[in-house]
């Protein structure tokens, strides 16, 4: 269990205060898990109202006593009804809340208990705050790298010819919850977005597209969760992608390995070789100040240089227009690396970039490594190697 | 996997369609994936446009061969972005959406693309339809039940003094994914609720309350996720609460039972006997008619009864007013057994009733079981015996 420090969380408090000045808002009223833990240390059911101008309250719904363990703020009570947030936001007349989280009919309680405030959309500029990690959020995220290495070394030591795609999942599955896995993986979006808890794709199950807006779906085990790992049996010279997104104390780490049983066709080899010199031109010109639409166009552009750009990231109408994200304490963080997204990457971000080739008949190759963005370096924050895999 | 006929998808419409001229909406614009796979048969990213006298149409944004595949309706199309909206939509006023789930901030570009309409809630509307399960939904939650029995018996097989709840949580995770539960559990509650693939909580850990209005918490790995099984060890002559709702094809069963090894203090058996008392009353007197708050009355009188009613679903100020809820493809459906809660019950329901006993340094002691109403009978899904189980 990490504790977190008041003097990092007042840090971030500073950072949202900033914004809420300048966007002319009294205060921000969160009340989604992940700002709440995020700004608060506490993932209790609360509201946190944070003023601008002076100290940030958090308001318990369940449960008061973990909140107060859990959290370092001084300001913690307990509140049961929205009928009392007029009184704790005397004075305030315009509000940020978190409207691309907030459901209509809750909003529309917020309204009512509210009336006299203006209530504004704050969330996608906490995305913004929550974009630059502190030193001590990349520690958490490279312990989650720990994580993700022991769970690979399981899975390439598990992989062989005739196991099934779920059966190799329930060794990674496991593998990540004894190595500290916190068993929920959370994210922003929420349109068509669920994930399972590792991607393991064999052969053609990696040209299962599904619904959520990501390179992987898979088969799934049946139509109601069209995604993840199916019955299907892993054959040989076949590729296997492994995409598993890890938290761990909170944070975040994605990865993808390709694995397989027996030499892969030399097409797909050549692919992953593409996939890494995506990786090696990241790693030397990911600095602060360059877009997430460049290194999207850089990835592009690489791909068109060999025969292979009609197979990158999906094929057909099945292509997805982006390489890389932000992430932390959720998967769909900023900055993305992707058309139209002309936020410049910062010293502090954490990105995964996921090339990916997919090939119809044949299935897809995919190397994808989680990277802190530093002044003057990239770290790779993913641990091991990084070619294929191959068993016998 | 199960496809569904459309004779099945018809009957749900059809009851659809007679809430939508009930409440005066020209048609209903579903995008929730749980509404989209229960009403369209594919859980795929799409709209699903039920006009109130007409034919439902299936706008599909992604995947489109997957939602032919897997629906049977015949009009599937595709449908890539919102400002199509008005042309598929023309003619219509009063449309329903599911402002129980939308953001604010995605809410506002359907007020956009739909400004000549008003938009109203149809969510709630659709729980009460879901309510009611038919045949082909019972029979899938009885599979799922037989994911559960593999389960409980793979945890009694693996219980053992000086094992940690997490590792017993991987031993129960791994059999249910090996026994065919899908990986994903679906809630329709936005706000503070998000829940473990499974509950493992032993002794003093049930006491862990946490943010989801449930009674189990636990206290989890980690602050970021307060709840779920801990690293805590289990030792002798202390409860074992095992509660897991597993999900199979889409339908959920819902199941707690109480384990130790050795003997559990009377005083937690006498607690256990007064939960069986309550199913047997549950399965003698829940027939269609009865209220939700008539059950929880029945509960808590019976709780009363005896010295333990301060000890029943929780105790001091963290008491659950609730005894037992709908599930189907949602965990989190109608009707729900808890006080101002006047929906009577009806044939087709399938409720979980999990009377608790939580007791201050020792730990709680629980009894769930799954039931599906029928006109003249209770019948009980949950399969296996209903006793404590001791382990040596």
């Amino acid at each position: 269990m990490h504790h977190i420090t008041i003097h990092e969380i007042n840090d971030r408090l500073d950072r949202l205060r900033k914004v809420l000045r300048t966007k002319g808002l009294d205060g921000a009223l969160l009340h989604g898990v992940t700002n709440l833990f995020y700004f608060s240390g506490t993932a209790q059911q609360a509201h946190l109202w944070v003023p601008s101008e002076s100290e940030a309250q958090l308001l318990v719904r369940r449960v008061l006593e973990r909140a107060r363990a859990e959290s370092p703020l001084s300001q913690i009570e307990a509140l049961t009804s929205l009928k009392a947030l007029p009184e704790v936001l005397r004075g305030a007349s315009r509000v940020g809340l978190e409207l691309d989280l907030m459901p209509v009919s809750h909003f529309r309680r917020y309204e009512n208990v509210l009336e006299h405030c203006e209530l504004c959309d704050v969330g996608p500029a906490t995305r913004v705050i929550r974009a630059v990690k502190s030193e001590h959020e990349i520690a958490l995220i490279r312990a989650a790298a720990e994580t993700a290495e022991a769970t690979f070394n399981a899975v390439r030591d598990g992989l062989r010819e005739g196991i099934s795609e779920l059966e190799l999942a329930i060794v990674a599955e496991s593998a990540e919850r004894r190595h500290g896995f916190q068993g929920t993986l959370r994210w922003r979006a929420t349109t068509g977005f669920e994930c399972p808890w590792v991607h393991i794709l064999s052969g053609p199950s990696a040209l299962e597209f599904s619904f959520a807006d990501t390179p992987f779906g898979g088969p799934g085990l049946t139509p109601a969760v069209p995604y993840g790992a199916s019955q299907r049996i892993i054959g040989r010279g076949e590729p296997v992608c492994v995409d598993i997104a890890i938290a761990r104390d909170g944070y975040i780490h994605d990865m993808t390995r390709t694995f397989s049983v027996g030499e892969l066709p030399q097409r797909l080899v050549d692919a992953y070789e593409v996939c890494r010199q995506m990786h090696q031109m990241f790693r030397e010109e990911a600095r602060p100040g360059v877009t997430g639409e460049g290194f999207w166009q850089r990835c592009v552009a690489i791909a068109d240089e060999t025969s292979l750009g009609e197979h990158f990231m999906g094929f057909g109408a099945q292509r997805v227009h982006f390489v890389g994200h932000g992430l932390g304490l959720e998967l769909d963080e900023l900055p993305v690396l992707a058309p139209r997204q002309a936020m410049p990457l910062a010293a502090g971000n954490v990105i995964a970039l996921e090339p990916k080739f997919f090939f119809p008949g044949l299935g897809a190759v995919g190397l994808e490594n989680t990277y802190a963005i530093h002044a003057d370096r990239v770290e790779t924050i993913t641990l091991g190697g990084e070619e294929i895999t191959v068993v016998e």
